[in-house]
């Protein structure tokens, strides 16, 4: 049933390559790119929305590229090259030529005293301004005495934003979704993991044969791309959404962390939690707060969508966390291939989850004569597991508590019972409630 | 109140006695003779239900009787002798009279490696078959060269099942009723304590005074009796059940161990937990599941009955279970009185209990012009427990909150209330809600 | 915003020190007294109900004063002199003069034998009666022998009972009540902390340039008074009643105690829970019991008022409760001013308390167009306290959850977002649901 990736972890890592070195930002051609070779795996539509463009309290910005960026000491020296790390530049600076003294320049520099060799990575989407990171250790060696010279080769012009979405469809138009973002430049936990991940997950939804959810996946710039996506098909996911997932930073090696929607009935979270526990890895979940990605939009008041995250290394969480220290020797494919597999059992568990409904209720089911008992009983009491589960399904199986929480009351998962599921349901032992 | 037993623990043991050689079955002249002994107690009406009666989805089976049985081994000795020890054949065996080699007698033992001293117990009830049941030891003796001689006396034919009821009647229709079984060959806590503590129970609730409830005993063979007793009655008990207990395994010396019923409002589980609570006895509370007596057919989703059971030692939980090592010296005859007190009071609870009403709710009663308080305030405050019982009754009891839990927000049984609640409901100052 | 006291704990004191040697009783001119030194501080209506006024199960006892009274002993010595101390004397004595032998004065003496150097306080109220507190130490040198001279001058007649009460009104007829009592003679901790915490609590209060709800104040002899009270005010306050408190016991060393209604749903518990929590004081929160002060009427099945209590040293939890040891060294005036200050900011938080709603809930609002947001992003995310406030507050301002629940959901307390809610609700982000 599942599709064979020959390496999925070496297939990540490939497509990560690629990735790794485009300048993304909320708009521009980096992003296009990006979107580009991503949709070598996962068929995305693409829209374009115009600067300008009005969302909720939000508009559309102009549209952002750069071509070069650097900075000349007054030693000569050339530094914070664009084209050597995207990040030294913050993104949608305004384009600039000129000489200025380190007083000056010191207001347009950022760096981390707490990382100091790392290159922060900073933004000024909605004010004009102009930008640069730079090492700590970097910073203390500039001059205090002459005149730095600034080069900006970038342009800030209406354009548009950039987001992609699909539906795989299922049997029911009741649709499960998956949001990530592309908007950072080169980061790979808090950038790359999440689009990676949602890719290969799509790869494995696509291949089931029988979908019972339809499935939506959305790849936007983060909080701007979503608001946008929002005001056009927020009531459209208001009327469909039965669960939703944010994919962001899964790749990292700590444990599982997971994060509930605000609203505290999501099915989604209940799975979540459901297989989670009975993996064998390590996780923790918490409550939805504000400072997270574009559940912040999904589960808004208005909104209030039942939409959660898996994370692996949390945002915010690992000191290497926006800056140049987020690369791949931060992260760990097989961190990756794991939150795909763990998303993927999300799916699965939403997909066998029902009320289902015993059909003949007033008293046990004869399981012997339909060949599901065995024959001699006595000493040996009930001695197949397989008849305990039926047995326990048809005890449980009152069309109002779902297979999740029947299957909890024996300390198993839901899968544990997807064998005897098929099997009632097929002799007509057991109906599903709607 | 209480009627007098002599020494209930002796009668106990004489009833015991009698019962212990009878060879059960589900059906049958030995389950007919057990009922007689028993109704010298409870005077239980008997019912015969034809073989190929159906109910619900099963049918009474034919009527099984046996006079003899046992195996002759090649050496001509006669082992497994059904005379020596009724659990030596298995229960429902069709009748034999053949020699056969040891490879196909060895299809027809039953041992249990586990217990190499015990024989165990079987049956065959659904499916033809014959079979003897053997110590492990035994069996590791027999010769495996030459011919055994099988031979079953026993008859398999149209009949019936027995079964027996009894209301015993109170003020209302609503009902409290305790099931139990009949249908097990000479065991002792899994057959022969279920039914004497029904019997005795019987006793001390018919001779009291006043009953509010009405009481239902019910015997049966297990599984298919039930069943057939619910394909009549089982919408009669769904209109009128107030609470309900499965008597089963209550003479070992284990912890007392009580099991709820599969829904989660039951008054019965509730009044069980608060009896247990307050005594002084070792107690475990479990959630319904599978595997147990006959809370299985009453807990079954169509009937949904709010039906649990008390324990002491139970089915599956000791060793001895199913075998002729479950025998008089497993078990302890004040083990069995002491379930037949605690279900006792378990009924004087639902007796009590009650949404009780202040039927002077504004403000506190003046209890010092009824005799109620001490007539000297201040350094003292209320100094007598009864005038504190009788307070905290008046301020508690507001027609929604039933006696238990008024009585456990003082830690406190419902019975402690007993003495307070009679006068305070004979002066008029309280009124049951109804 | 808040009254200066020059020195709360002086201003406290000086009244304390005026009120101490004031023989009160339910009824009686030094009720009267006390009620006109209180008057300086918070101006409450008086009213006078006559004796024999029927109040539900009570009625208004006669009216009781006293100019002296002492026994004589057989050596000629003036012991139990009411002039010394007015606990001496049993309240509602009545009037005596003759002499007695010492088998007959011992039926009318109290004394505590775990306390030896105290003389109790005693009360016969409700049957007529007299006696006299003597310490355990001064008791047990009395001589056996010869006569006791009795004198009780003392008067029980036909009069009033009388009581006082206020309402300081805010923008609402909305109430928050604080209830005390005034009728024990010099007593510190359980007479006279209540009424005075009251009082300086009502200048606090009516200092306030705006008060949502309108505050009643009610001082009355305990017991008898507020049943009085509530035969005439409980149906206006089952109406107007958001939340109340009863004052009683609030200036001793010990922890805060608070003490539940016996409703589970007041506000006013949940205020009290919620300030405690986030207060530097140890606590502790206690269920609603029998056994209490005025609170036993409020929360009675008929009114079932939202009425908590808050105390420090808890009546019949000190040993000195009820006796001349609970005078003024036993308590601490600090003590009493944190109760003040604790009462105070269960206002202040029921004042702040409301369903607030965000009026723009689809996606987050662009702080930063508002100037709520930090220009620059990316590194250090929101950085700003203030910035992460105003986003939860409207993350999670729904219309249906309070923002004593949404302060919890961020480990703050109410009052931490003072200051947030004040600027989203001018800048018309932030609406309140009635």
């Amino acid at each position: 049933m599942e599709p064979a990736f020959v390496n999925m972890e070496k297939e990540l890592e490939k497509y990560f390559d690629r990735l790794w070195p485009i300048c993304r930002s909320i708009t521009g051609n980096g992003l296009r790119e990006s979107f580009r070779i991503l949709q070598e795996i996962i068929p995305l539509e693409l829209t374009e929305v115009p600067t300008g463009t009005k969302a909720f309290d939000w508009e559309v910005p102009k549209e952002w590229n750069i071509k070069d960026a650097y900075i000349v000491t007054p030693e000569g020296k050339k530094i914070c090259q664009f084209k050597e790390n995207n990040l030294h530049i913050v993104s949608y600076s305004v384009p600039k030529n000129e000489s200025i003294d380190f007083a000056e320049l010191k207001k347009h520099l950022f760096f981390r005293e707490d990382l100091p060799e790392a290159i922060p990575y900073a933004t000024s989407y909605y004010k004009e301004n102009w930008g640069f990171c730079i090492s700590y250790n970097e910073f203390k060696s500039l001059s205090q005495e002459g005149e730095y010279k600034i080069f900006i080769d970038s342009e800030l012009k209406n354009g548009s934003l950039t987001y992609g979405d699909l539906l795989l469809k299922g049997d029911t138009d009741k649709e499960i979704m998956f949001s990530s973002y592309l908007c950072h430049p080169s980061m790979a936990n808090n950038e790359l993991s999440g689009p990676l991940a949602m890719a290969f997950l799509y790869k494995k939804l696509s291949s089931l044969k029988k979908r019972k959810y339809s499935y939506r996946f959305i790849l936007a710039p983060e909080t701007i791309g979503i608001i946008t996506y929002l005001s056009g098909f927020g009531e459209h996911l208001k009327k469909k959404l039965t669960a939703g997932y944010v994919i962001t930073c899964v790749a990292g090696k700590d444990a599982f962390r997971y994060k509930n929607a605000r609203r505290k009935d999501s099915i989604g979270d209940k799975a979540a939690a459901h297989v989670l526990k009975h993996s064998n890895e390590k996780y923790d979940i918490e409550n939805f707060s504000i400072g997270g990605s574009d559940e912040r939009q999904y589960c808004s008041i208005g909104f209030n969508l039942p939409v959660g995250s898996l994370m692996k290394s949390k945002y915010q969480e690992y000191k290497e966390y926006h800056s140049s220290l987020d690369n791949k020797s931060f992260i760990d494919f097989s961190c990756l291939a794991k939150s795909v597999e763990m998303y993927y059992n999300f799916c699965r568990t939403l997909e066998l989850n029902e009320k289902y409904k015993n059909l003949y209720p007033n008293c046990e089911l004869q399981l012997g004569k339909r060949g599901l008992y065995p024959t001699t009983g006595g000493t040996w009491g009930i001695d197949i597991e397989n008849t305990r589960k039926i047995l326990h399904l048809l005890a449980f199986a009152d069309g109002e508590t779902d297979l999740i929480d029947i299957a909890e009351q024996r300390k198993l998962s839901a899968h544990d019972f997807e064998k005897e599921i098929s099997i009632l349901l097929e002799m007509g032992l057991l109906g599903v409630e709607k």
